[in-house]
């Protein structure tokens, strides 16, 4: 990312009034003169001690945590009020740096080459767009999501609940480009998408490429995307072509795909290989354990947040995101202390589909005292969100209701 | 407006790397190195000839064209593409300036008074937030929208067909606050609410205040709004709290809405008693005239664009978006000669109900020469958009498919 890129209208015009140390204040919200930060009235202690890196400069600095330039997450309070995330409160989580803006040059020229199928092509985003048109919410959420809530310490981003958000793609179903060149060739196993990313030189290309291979079924839903809530794919999320396979985590989601390939074997690349493997504590990744694919069903808490100190005693609306990973969700069960007792939510706001999340929230009253909330999904298919998702290794996946449990003070 | 509030981390973070002039390049996409606008390959030439002003600098200026300070467009191009239209490319149009977050202090703090019910009571935000939740979607569409398409020049704003846009607010719905309050009084027939707006010294209010009734039925669907699009109501758009009437043209939504009332009468204010009447060309406003209220099942092409330049022959995709005012729609024509046949489109995207729009596509295939694209949406009760609105004296209103129609050029 160069620094040509951030210069913008926006740093322009705030040049042309003065600058003061004032990072952080939301220019759109009425707390920005106030320094109240306009989403938590009480922010954890040292949460935006880093600032945001430059590319990735026009997220809303106060709803964000940077854990690191490529691990970005979304503060549990600032995920929850509407059934889209924002693309300024999205999560980054980047494996390798993204392509710089001239790297990449016109978007519609930028091409993918499709392998495994009946007429091979290279195609351009500007014949992707000529050939179909479709839009998909999905949950995006990182494979490490939840990791920090593990009560070992795996290795990795300590992510809490914010490495993940609900979107929504525009661009062309997969299986309408294969459909339109001849279908995927006899024998194919895998659907192995290639990131586009700038490699390091003198390293083996396998050690560091990202390229991940998914069961060929995950094909009927993907989706190549150029557009992500309206607006051209930003280059930190993957712009200007990424690869949505709804219901996986975020790493099968392949930003800057240069090359969709139908495949006999899984890719060779290690993260694959022994990247992203459901490894028991202490084991390394390898092919035998099994891949970080499909998420599971999974919901959280967004308010009251611990981010936001004490609730008042009276009435309260408890509110939280619930995703059935690839499946509609039946119900929402919400429980005040700890998991004893549990009452149904009340499902909020529109329905995007299977592989989005829904909101919901439950109207209470309490008293002042000490209060573990907990929520619990339930799909339509009757599965219902485990207690505890199995420690791993790497901290992946972790979907269980007991972590996730907010505790609250109301006063 | 203060100055303060332009100093945000953004302009920070562009300071520190130092400025040139490239305004309206937009850091999140893949062209702004190039210098080529995202959004729009050949964009109109002086389109962006006028800056964002300072409290909107948050806005993506390639996707906006500047009227005036306070009357900003959303260029055909660049709504389209996703269901709900970001904050950053959502048409403004504020009767008088915005109040100054100074004004305004803790949003949360904020007051309206509920009159004209059971128990009248005057609720903050925070009150609010504790009595209720609910998200909905809605087309906010200036009552002058497509004025710029009428063949005469009524007076105001020439906005084309960017003064809208589909957004998802979260509040209270003002039925459950009036349920709380014990219900509407005996003989109310308006919902009247009141903006928070400054006036100007010595200027009679009635001259200036936004104040607006609509009819009482209208109160069953309203809310009571403090998010946008997912983050806090930002204060250009109303904020921190705004009066979100469905199916109403964008100035029955009030915004920093100070004052609910339930009233026997219409308000004196000018607003409502000589402003916003669908008043005959060349007669002045009066009671007598049909406020504007309710708005039309209307649809428009927002791709091909006369934004963006020749289309190339072969294969291509034409989307727009339908709205059916307050009902759903049933379908989408689409005519490639400009009304003399068509054919149905597939309609794409999620539906968020009967407020919202659908995003419609139609996958045709055009060889070299001029085409006319109209499109023309039928609702579920078989209400059919009209060919031509009747002109009026402020161009309100304006949703005849022939206006609207785009000529492109296929080459």
């Amino acid at each position: 990312m160069t620094n040509s890129i951030k210069i913008t209208r926006r740093n322009l015009l705030g040049a042309t009034v003065g600058l003061v140390a004032a990072a952080g204040l939301n220019p759109r919200s009425a707390n920005a003169q106030t320094g109240t930060p306009a989403v938590n009235p009480v922010a954890p202690a040292g949460s935006t001690a880093k600032p945001l890196p430059s590319y990735v400069n026009w997220k809303h600095a106060d709803s964000m945590i940077v854990h690191t330039p490529t691990t970005i997450e979304t503060k549990r309070s600032a995920i929850g009020s509407s059934i889209i995330t924002p693309s300024d409160r999205l999560f980054i989580r980047n494996n390798l740096p993204a392509p710089s803006a001239a790297d990449i040059g016109d978007v519609n020229a930028w091409q993918v080459n499709i392998e495994g199928v009946g007429k091979p092509q290279t195609l351009s985003i500007s014949d992707l767009k000529r050939m179909g048109f479709e839009t998909m919410a999905t949950v995006l959420q990182c494979s490490g999501n939840g990791r920090g809530l593990f009560p070992g310490k795996p290795s990795g981003t300590r992510w809490q609940t914010g490495a993940a958000g609900c979107v929504m793609w525009a661009g062309i179903p997969v299986r309408e480009v294969i459909q339109a060149l001849g279908g995927v060739s006899a024998g194919m196993v895998y659907m192995t998408g290639t990131g586009g990313e700038k490699l390091p030189a003198g390293i083996d290309p396998n050690a560091v490429v990202v390229e991940r291979s998914v069961p060929l079924a995950a094909m009927q839903d993907a989706m190549l995307a150029w557009e992500m809530n309206g607006e051209p794919m930003p280059l930190a999320h993957g712009g200007p072509l990424r690869l949505i396979v709804p219901g996986y985590s975020g790493v099968n989601n392949i930003k800057y795909i240069k090359r969709l390939a139908f495949t006999k074997e899984q890719t060779q690349a290690a993260i694959q290989k022994t990247g992203y493997r459901m490894s028991p504590v202490g084991q390394k990744g390898d092919p035998s354990q099994p891949a970080v694919w499909a998420m599971d069903a999974k919901s959280w808490v967004t308010s009251p947040s611990p981010d936001n100190g004490p609730v008042k005693a009276g009435a309260l609306q408890i509110t939280g995101v619930a995703m059935g990973a690839s499946e509609e969700i039946a119900k929402v069960d919400v429980s005040l202390d700890g998991g004893k007792t549990w009452q149904i939510a009340r499902l909020v706001g529109p329905d995007l589909g299977k592989y989005a999340w829904r909101q919901f929230v439950l109207a209470t009253n309490l008293k002042a005292g000490q209060y573990d909330v907990s929520c619990r999904v339930t799909t339509k298919s009757g599965v219902e969100q485990v207690a505890q998702s199995t420690e791993n290794a790497a901290g992946y996946l972790n979907s269980g209701w007991v972590a996730h449990t907010v505790k609250i003070n109301v006063a």
